[in-house]
């Protein structure tokens, strides 16, 4: 069939991979409850995750230079702090607080599904966090990637075409040797636009229980898979 | 001491861990012997290897643009075959013998080694090899690399500088964070003098039985070991 070319996956991470949701939540929750503090701990994680996107976009649109994951979740938990009024944090708790991001368990499939995976395909982080945020990510949950690629090393976030494209490159691979494997539609289209075989792994709680959006595929995707266990089988690994 | 701070160990690769010269050697031969040829295979891989600094010269003066290194070894080898008047291969068969790099063994210490210091330190590769030949050799000899860095996301050959301290960059750490690994005291002084840390470990068989240079440390390396179980007892692991 027409994957008997693909030699790499290329993985999604923030809620593919790992349940940033619950992560986060309990990560706040340890902070904040101590001080007396009773907040709905995973609005919260919502609330810090949903000033990713606009401002990965200062980035992408050119208005300003290059800067990690990293620094982008610093900045948008500061501004998060201050508008909840949550306050009292000295800089060493704000960077271990920040490191939260660092410390996402993998979903409980995971770990099995890639050590499945890993034996017939090379598996990459195509991931917008950086290198260092994947490596502490990949120690905490045993994650056996064969390298972190994506948005740091390619210089560009997704889904700008860059950081899709130096990927592949980076792997010595043209895009159809590669599969993006990720729980958001919009990813895998532009994915398949450029080239790649997608597979897509429902994720339904990654925004917890209320979540509307990519609860399935809406699009012809080469594999569509409930975790990563399906997926392993699927690919005949 | 002074090591404490150390959390990353950043490894040149070819020659430190894998032993380059006995691998080309048994692929050249395995290539060329069924031909007829008899030639003395060790002193063509140190011709192949010979070319290998003056082709990154050329990138990392300016006069040549980014290439990735397997392009170079693959001029190097058309050059070398040309000169050796060895020929008749095709391009499948001249792709499958560049790969030589691709598939070269670790030394008999590594792979023991580096699980034991990965408990304690992340490991990442900071060699002129690119990131499907690093990638490729670490599934060939079983490296547990956190990460694959060095030349071809830093887009810079060592010993630029750019090599070195991007790699930190990208591991989020200062360089003295970072404790560089090699068998050869260039590398080493060139780290050293970015605020790496050095441990120099000794592969006086690199070269075969004549070898002449790094047969040991030059300078007052941080640590001078033997080999990588050696390095791992000295730092702790």
């Amino acid at each position: 069939m027409s994957l008997d070319k693909v030699q790499a996956l290329t993985f999604d991470v923030f809620g593919t991979v790992v349940d940033w949701r619950s992560s986060v939540a309990r990560e706040l929750a340890a902070v904040f409850a101590p001080r007396g503090e009773q907040r709905d701990w995973p609005a919260l994680a919502d609330r810090w995750r949903a000033r990713y996107q606009p401002a990965m976009e200062a980035v992408r649109s050119g208005r300003r230079p290059w800067v990690k994951l990293d620094q982008l979740h610093r900045e948008n938990l500061e501004q998060l702090l201050a508008e909840l009024d949550l306050g009292g944090l000295d800089e060493a708790e704000l960077d271990q607080l920040n490191r939260a991001w660092h410390r996402l368990d993998p979903w409980p499939d995971v770990v099995a599904g890639l050590a499945r995976l890993r034996r017939r395909y090379i598996l990459a982080t195509l991931s917008n966090g950086n290198v260092a945020l994947m490596v502490n990510l990949a120690r905490h949950g045993g994650l056996p990637w064969d390298a972190i690629l994506g948005a740091e090393v390619a210089q560009a976030y997704k889904p700008l075409p860059a950081a899709y494209l130096r990927t592949a490159d980076y792997l010595g691979l043209p895009p159809a040797a590669c599969m993006m494997v990720a729980a958001h539609n919009d990813d895998l289209v532009v994915a398949g636009a450029l080239g790649f075989r997608t597979a897509f792994v429902a994720r339904p709680q990654e925004h917890g229980p209320g979540q509307t959006k990519d609860r399935s595929a809406d699009h012809a995707f080469d594999v569509v898979a409930n975790d990563f266990g399906d997926l392993a089988g699927q690919l005949g690994c």
